[in-house]
């Protein structure tokens, strides 16, 4: 314990070295007594501009906005900072960045926060809720200012710790009607149900799902209790449906595809629940010698860029990833400026039936 | 200015509500001293483990890092980081997180830092250097311990302030001999003048380039002049090569594409700087009903996923990414602890030469 004691002590000298207010280092950045200067008005009018609309006028704040420009002052630091108490940093946290499922929609994200005034950090989990919890620790003692996470499903001790710190928290990528956590999404499981639909329209009944890990991810647990309402809905029997359960990856995607086919009664539709497992899928179909749809289809879920540069296409469901992105930046700073409870919204998915699924006669 | 020393005064009170150092809240996670009691140890002998290798006997250290592992004590926190008097983050800033190019190095640096104890920000910079020196001192700002950053071209005020604030930077995806600043990457020039060379070998002379935007990315800039020199050995002009700047995109890929083939001297391969401008290549070459190889040949660069999705397969140049990202894990973090200066590391790139690629008579 003597240890510790030492440390402790030595802990109060860290801010001095980093604080948590970084003022710029005056030999190398502009700031905001330069920007004042070569606008020819006060900190205090230039402060107004870069925090508030509408409260300068529209000349000055022209003039002051160039100057800025100019000097390439960043607002983000310093006077502002201490200005607002914030750091105008947001952290998101995602599952992954090893695919492009959630690329697309924290880049429109990122845009809208900059156009805020906010720096992004990212952290991903690799699908792991003793990661998530970890990274929301980080993010939360590294000053973030407002949290993004990814779906709903975690212990509630984690929703716990960060109300006890204030820390404003969007849900994304996921939305259920009633659930109180503000979330903007989409319903996942009524997406998968609408594809599922689709899919029996062609005239499927031999169905098998190949799943991304169901444990901690309310997104493919949805998915896939949307294709199993819907067999239950037309008289099929959801818990004869052959899951295969896999980490999203596209060789995994191949394996699963493969031990599917391998079975006795083969499947004459593999609705993947996601794009990269699907990819896999085709990929796999391909190396066997299936023909895609002829012999068998194949569906996605996402409408990422991949979705389309296979052959043939992948049927699959869009996800408006840039709406949600930048809608949930929106939604997020808002939280953060007015203290407020944030508003959850859902947006709408939309099919993509693409030439992967074929009629079945 | 009045204004400002108000805030200035409230600004001192900010690490009351968000310390730097965030110690673990007692009722939601455990603590060293739960670990300590849990392995019936001293609360030192578990930072002695935690902190360090070989210090302690090998069945203490055993109980204690199964204790660790039950009760799920994050040893980033508390105890750990104010011995160490580091934030055990690390800030990686990478040009795009919206494909797939940085997204696999990526993952393999984060498992690698999380193996060492180090928890992972990213930001990314939209290809803008405005952004990156914006989101370098928003990372040292909020403690980063070291910084991950892409290439070697930025402003040299950049390296300055690091320098200044005492950071360690490990730069990535580029080597260059010679140069001073420590970077575990890649030949760019040598890897894309080696495949120039097999196009040339394939019976090419009429070739013209897709590139990404030169201005601030040594990456694209450097293969450019690995395909211009490998002309000119060659006594090909290597001034009359055609070459469309456009962004890192399927879309602009398939545009420049497109803009190319409309020419009355059709090119009789396309060499793309990256893999996804290839892509888009590919895209718009069925979209042309042009046929690949037959009619025109088309390469990439970085060897990701979808290098073997597009059908045909692309010929393109493979980057180590997992082992780039897991040794500039392994290098960052031994300059963190050791505080000493980095070592550059040179990995190797390989030609695969796939479909895309045909011979010309």
């Amino acid at each position: 314990m003597g240890v510790h004691s030492v440390f402790v002590k030595d802990a109060v000298r860290i801010p001095t070295r980093r604080a948590i207010v970084d003022l710029p280092d005056r030999q190398s950045f502009p700031t905001l007594t330069d920007v004042a200067r070569a606008a020819g008005v006060s900190t205090a009018t230039v402060s107004r501009c870069l925090n508030t609309s509408g409260k300068v006028s529209g000349a000055t704040r022209e003039r002051v906005m160039r100057a800025v420009e100019t000097l390439g002052y960043t607002p983000n630091f310093g006077a502002r900072a201490l200005a607002a108490k914030r750091t105008f940093t947001i952290g998101a946290i995602i599952p992954t960045m090893e695919n492009a499922i959630f690329a697309r929609g924290l880049q429109a994200f990122q845009e809208t926060l900059h156009d805020k005034g906010y720096t992004l950090l990212v952290s991903s989990t690799a699908y792991r809720p003793d990661r998530e919890a970890e990274q929301i620790r980080t993010l939360v003692a590294r000053g973030a200012d407002g949290l993004l996470l990814i779906g709903y499903e975690r212990d509630p001790e984690i929703y716990d710790f960060l109300r006890s710190r204030r820390v404003p928290v969007l849900l994304a990528w996921a939305h259920q009607t009633g659930n109180p956590h503000p979330a903007v999404g989409f319903d996942n499981r009524g997406a998968m149900a609408a594809l599922t639909r689709a899919v029996l329209a062609h005239g499927h009944t031999a169905i098998a799902v190949i799943s991304g890990i169901l444990r901690g991810n309310d997104r493919a647990s949805e998915r896939l209790a949307g294709i199993r309402g819907v067999l239950q809905e037309n008289g099929l029997d959801p818990h004869a449906l052959p899951v295969i359960e896999t980490a999203y990856d596209i060789d995994n995607g191949a394996r699963a595809f493969a031990t599917l086919m391998q079975a006795c009664d083969r499947p004459t539709v593999v609705m993947c629940v996601n794009d990269v497992l699907a990819a896999g899928a085709m990929q796999q179909a391909r190396a066997m010698g299936i023909a895609v749809p002829e012999e068998v289809s194949i569906t996605g879920f996402d409408d990422i860029e991949l979705a389309r540069l296979v052959t043939p296409q992948l049927t699959t469901v869009h996800v408006p990833h840039r709406q949600m992105g930048s809608l949930a930046a929106r939604e997020l700073v808002r939280m953060v400026e007015t203290k407020g409870e944030g508003v959850s919204h859902e947006l709408q998915s939309a099919l993509r039936l693409r030439a992967s699924l074929g009629r079945r006669g």
